[in-house]
């Protein structure tokens, strides 16, 4: 089982990489993200918790010119109202323009916004250069990765916005993997076989518990909220080899999964109600006038098919747990998660763990600036594992903490299966 | 007293014009309203209210397709999606994208809204040699040149909205006549002389009252709204020879005008204390760390100081009606407005008058697929008279009755006072 | 053709009796109203529009205590701090509790309450014997009767928010005449004969239009928003001489009334869409499990069968509009209406007029305190004419200008239709 | 350290009491509860999270009802109706009336409740006897006993919404012990000594961490939430051997802890500035009109002066961490708090800790009905440890898990500060 190479995988993109190949790789995959796009696409905001294109490529230019430039000697801001324009979210960095308004800055053009990027990238040249600052380096191109992602999932969510539905990329290149589809067969359908009862029954991966090892150990970059690592014992449990495909969701559905209240959460419920969901995001209904309706699906191709073999991605929380109440499962929490996770492929979708977002014991935060990064907001939301097709080649780990509130469905988002042992 | 030309003026543009003339100065005449302006600028909605430059551009567009073009044979559309993108509010005409999601449409991009205004206008060529049509053809116009005030009022609102605070145009031509500032001396401050004294008193012209005739007399076009001509019973009463002045309103808010409910209709003082209103709209404080503050206001050009004898802009029905309350008088209803009008210009800002917009007796819709135009807001909103800055040239007349609701202040709106006589 | 007795009449309520009397029996009046019910269903309040009973009870006697006796020497307010709990809306006479919050002022207590009444009324005793005191009493007395028609139409809605659907009251004195159960056959139907035909087609009054005089004549009492006098002209004009039947409304709505938008205001349809409104207010389906619904209406009496031939009650002015649209009428004028109204019968429901709440020309509000009693309010808001079965005997005026917002439902509101001679 | 007898207590209350007697006790500490409201005090919801008295009442009764007796032949249900009026959130029990709602049913009056509770009380005198009923019994009565804190809880947040600030008791047996007034000094100040240094520094309890025993033992009541008893492994820690006081969260309000977002949880700060957070729920500044404004709270029996020394209450999660953060600690998870639990006495107010509410490995919600009882809220909320003043005699233990959402202040919450060892 191999992964297809990203469209835009650059070698240059791992972590073995020379800092300033790294660097310029980074950044020139952000901008390859955004080609296909035109200023319009890019200054549009479709909802608050989403970002326009535009403002990713700022505020990732804003984030190394404030963190690291900014106080060199000799560096010269490209626009100094631009530090309140694209700050997202750090208090002691001074106030800023509201998030719900950010589609609202048509001001400085996209352009404009491109040039900042290259009198930024001719700044960090030199500053790639100072081994004081690798550590914040590393710590900005990882920031600049977590956005790419965002990038991907928040124009998704601004075109499905548009009733005329329109595709990010047509490129051959992005058809042929799959990626960043949202349903890509990764990891593939099992081979020729009895199909249908391999779609029922998911291998299982058993773990034997015990005391285990949680947490990033240290080698190579993590982010704050990876560690300390820790011992953290565990039950004996079984995990599914492959997330819930689109084919079991579908089954899930069409049993009433959505109109039996016993599966839900009581907030998940409610949710159900109150938006009227009934399948995952960017499911449709081809209404051809046919009596019998055709399940598709929003990607970033476009309209297309669903895969049947495909994880279903697209699903928030509360869904992920009523799909598992419903077939007599739970979700993993996000240690059992980790510790397992060398059992099986990972990497098309990110699983929502049965754990929420709460602090390791013994966790500090990143010192100075970065220190608003992550623990901030430890509280409310739900750890995610694995990485998505969306993910940057190179970003996740099998340590990655990925957090959204309970409810979000617009990243790529899955389930995994689990059970007590 | 002279009226500058408008920067965008065009003999073209006068009713009398043959009606292939007019037609292409009036189409011309929203491009150039555009000209300054980037496609992300062109894309942005500010509030539901307002919507964005690309959508008036293709919506005035459509009016023409749909109410004209498509009922000719041999016409195709130029795509048939946009139907649904871009009708307002037009029940009959089928579904419609929700107004206060205009600003999510990124596709079509400015450039193909462009050519669908070339390929409407290569078929209205044709039409406007159809005697047949020249009455849809004139509503067509005219409901575009309304959409061209608008397109100044969004843009100004949208930029406004931005922090960097961006210029419309900095053109000379824009500035030499102050057009569309929003703070036009129009028309032109007193002669050298006693000036203070002359801001306090405007001249007052006198009416002697009983039955005039209202409406519009049938010459030349009008809205359905305009008519019945019909004759209305007056009062004697007196109306001020100009609108209220920058300096004048700022003697009312410095005087505690905003923070005493008894000058207030109960609506307004729920605004005042809700929004936090203490001016107009885009007036501000130039903080410059000094101890006195000094007063500026958001333009078309940017920030300006306040002209002191231009009329004040951007106030709602609410703060007109509650300067008038604190300074003894009244505003006119719009049957004394229209009966006075030969005794005062009129032209620097649409006038709020204290007559609700309900419908003339005998009103009647146009017929057909224009019926929906004016009839169905008739509640709920307050007629303005006279016409702005921002009005194109020949547009409006003194029969012409805009209408908001009494809470909007994005408009170019000011306020003329009257009294009994 | 003759109204019943009212079921709580007095004849000193009425504008001949001595004003010690007449005191008394109003007071009296409100205390009948509110002796069918709980401590409980007197506190509640079930909407921000209405008001709980028993704050009903406490705001009339804040008025004559703020209004009267504080200015009188030696008056003992009862509790200085119900000045704050119980003022409505009058700026300048203090803070004031929140509307929206009424329904939390469980203490004091409604024995409480009915105390202070007894200490107001023992002091203004004393007051009625003053002259220089007779406008504001009668002034108290007119509002306290205001207050007695919402006293109905906001218990009826509390109650309606209650599952059990209660009943206001059981007594066969109130059924007998069927007031004030919001179906009262008031007018009557007309006597035996083609009923089907009758019910189609009201008789019509023709006016002939020309200069009427509007507005009260200053005999008696009157609120200050029905002055002054004056010369209204108006076009000839037909009205109907009772208002629409249930029967009539039915026919409407099995007409696809309530789904078809040409007939309603652009706001109307707006509700329509965002409430769900395919009824008036108050119509019920009674689900008995058989295949044909049965319609029934909530009633102060409890769920009843509708009476086709009583006039349809509980109709928002978008619903008015919208059913005279249907039928090819219009509504009157406030100024037809008065003209028209020796000519018809009415009392049995407000009528929604198609004229906004604006001030009459050279209208002046009550001197002092009083002066927030109207003015305030005229924007926004539809006048209704004529008065109800919930309004206090002798309460109504053909001159009376009632007011509520084009959405409101809650009042024993109607139709009545007019068309151009 | 002795903790002053509840002014309710009665030996029947205790877990070792015959069933019989125990439920008598247990109803009638309900009643005892609401022995000083009036009906209108009984019947007021202030806000969706609280709910009447009367409710609480009915709701408690329906339980009894709808889980026991309407299971057993021979009973006759009080009323059918109210199975739809007082079902709290079981989906499986059927529709029911929405939860902000609960305010507007006047009716039942509190007297038919009241002979509600009796009727169900007679039928279960027989129930008791039942030994399969045992389980469920137990269960009612334990729910009941949460409500029971939840009337204090909701009472006091009603009064505080009546601008008059009413006391729930002027009994001086609620006097004496401080119940429930929520600034009782329990556990009590250290004795006289260098009292601010002693508030400066509370002792600190030693945990050694390692694997610890985590739930409930089996051995008497627990809710389903408390199990499975379960190894959890704890790094060493320290616990404060008391929560934290009114005069030491005084100090934060005073050093601008309210001002400093670096204390604060993101979505915390963003609650301060949403709502004006400036101090506890129920703080109150007397405003005297002197300079110097003197600090008082809202208690149960009205506003009194704060006593310094008694634990801080009515606190969010988000204050609680921000203390914390502020003091250079953390809360304890609960986990830590379970196991140091010996060390410190506890029980006047619940203690916020640092676990989001999971369910622990292997947990199985109850059988049957009760099945919706814990399990579905298990996201989005926070686990608080101990008991508070309010919580009935008997009824919480150490590993009772009570949760709340971060953002909740009514309930009778406080803080306890934990370390690293």
């Amino acid at each position: 089982m191999e992964r297809l190479p990203h469209p835009l995988t650059n070698a240059a993109l791992s972590q073995e990489a020379d800092l300033t190949e790294r660097y310029a790789a980074v950044r020139a995959h952000s901008l390859a993200l955004a080609a296909s796009l035109s200023p319009e696409d890019c200054a549009v905001q479709s909802m608050p918790d989403a970002s326009p294109i535009k403002w990713h490529l700022a505020h990732t230019s804003w984030f190394f010119e404030t963190v690291i430039l900014s106080r060199r000697s000799g560096y010269r801001p490209f626009d100094a109202r631009f530090a309140y324009l694209f700050n997202s979210y750090y208090e002691a960095l001074g106030p800023r323009h509201p998030r719900p308004r950010r589609g609202l800055i048509t001001r400085p053009a996209l352009d404009e916004v491109l040039a900042w990027r290259r009198h930024v990238d001719a700044a960090m040249a030199r500053a790639c250069a100072d081994p004081a600052l690798t550590d914040l380096i590393l710590l900005g191109l990882n920031h600049e990765q977590q956005h790419q992602e965002l990038m991907l999932t928040d124009i998704k969510h601004a075109f499905f916005c548009n009733p005329l539905l329109p595709a990010y990329s047509e490129s051959p290149l992005w058809e042929q993997c799959g990626l960043p589809s949202g349903q890509t067969a990764l990891p593939p359908s099992p081979p020729a076989g009895p199909a249908d009862t391999e779609r029922e029954k998911p291998c299982w991966r058993s773990h034997p518990g015990g005391i285990v090892e949680i947490g990033h150990d240290g080698r190579g970059f993590a982010f704050d909220n990876e560690g300390p690592r820790h011992p953290v014992l565990l039950r004996p449990f079984r995990i599914a080899a492959r997330p819930v495909s689109n084919a079991e969701y579908a089954a899930f559905i069409a049993d009433g999964g959505y109109r039996n209240p016993q599966f839900w959460l009581s907030d998940g419920w409610a949710m159900v109600q109150a938006e009227g969901w009934d399948a995952p995001l960017y499911w449709l209904e081809d209404d051809d006038g046919s009596a019998r309706k055709q399940q598709c699906i929003f990607t970033l191709s476009g309209v297309r098919p669903p895969d049947p073999d495909a994880p279903v991605t697209h699903v928030s929380f509360f869904e992920a747990a009523a799909y598992a109440a419903s077939a007599g499962k739970r979700l993993p929490t996000e240690f059992e998660w980790e510790a397992a996770s060398p059992s099986f492929p990972h990497g098309a979708v990110w699983e929502w763990t049965r754990s929420s977002y709460d602090p390791y014991p013994g966790f500090r935060p990143f010192d100075g600036v970065a220190a608003e990064y992550n623990g901030k907001f430890m509280v409310g939301q739900i750890v995610l594992r694995g990485g998505s097709v969306a993910t940057p080649p190179g970003h996740a780990r099998p340590s990655y903490r990925n957090f959204f509130p309970a409810q979000a469905r617009w990243q790529f988002s899955g389930i995994r299966l689990a059970e007590d042992a």
